[in-house]
């Protein structure tokens, strides 16, 4: 008969698993809002396209950052890396942005 | 008195505000989210460190890249930001879990 004592055999195959089951849940949960969050910048993005508006706001990406470090200490992430995340999200819409200005878009 | 036409003098900042007021919405889910993953992700480095697991698992990133990609495509994100943002944030839970390591952690 096996005698496990759990102190000395830590389920850790087991932790790990359900640490990434939660893991793989978020991860779901963040694709769907970034999909969604995506959506709308693309309309942001023919918004300042169709009234000759920059595709970068460095006003209103600055209140981002802010704004953002703030939830990020209130929810205990660390806001240099809540900068970063939101930063890299900028890069990227602004990428897309100048796509929508470079293709010249006209409003449908 | 004023005489607008609509279609001459499009509500360009109200638009512009009611979208940017959503990305704010959706902005503090994905801090919240994200805080809630990290916590997570200390508790998978606490675990790998006390296993002497490395911080890294090549595998597993392989499975969470192409899940990612086929969830962008099923809500309509494109799949290779998808997996650009899933490397970013991999790549801050493995230093995380270098830390972590390097600091020599002793399990309480």
């Amino acid at each position: 008969m096996t005698d496990l004592d759990p102190a000395q055999e830590p389920a850790i195959p087991a932790a790990l698993a359900e640490a990434r089951a939660s893991i793989d849940n978020l991860d779901a949960a963040l694709v769907h809002l970034l999909a969604e969050r995506f959506k709308i910048t693309r309309r942001v993005g023919r918004i300042k396209a169709d009234a000759g508006l920059p595709p970068a706001d460095p006003a209103r990406e600055v209140e981002q950052v802010t704004r953002l470090r703030q939830l990020a200490v209130e929810s205990e992430l660390d806001p240099e890396f809540a900068e970063k995340f939101i930063t890299f999200i900028v890069r990227e819409v602004v990428r897309h942005h100048e796509q929508i200005r470079g293709a010249d878009w006209v409003a449908g």
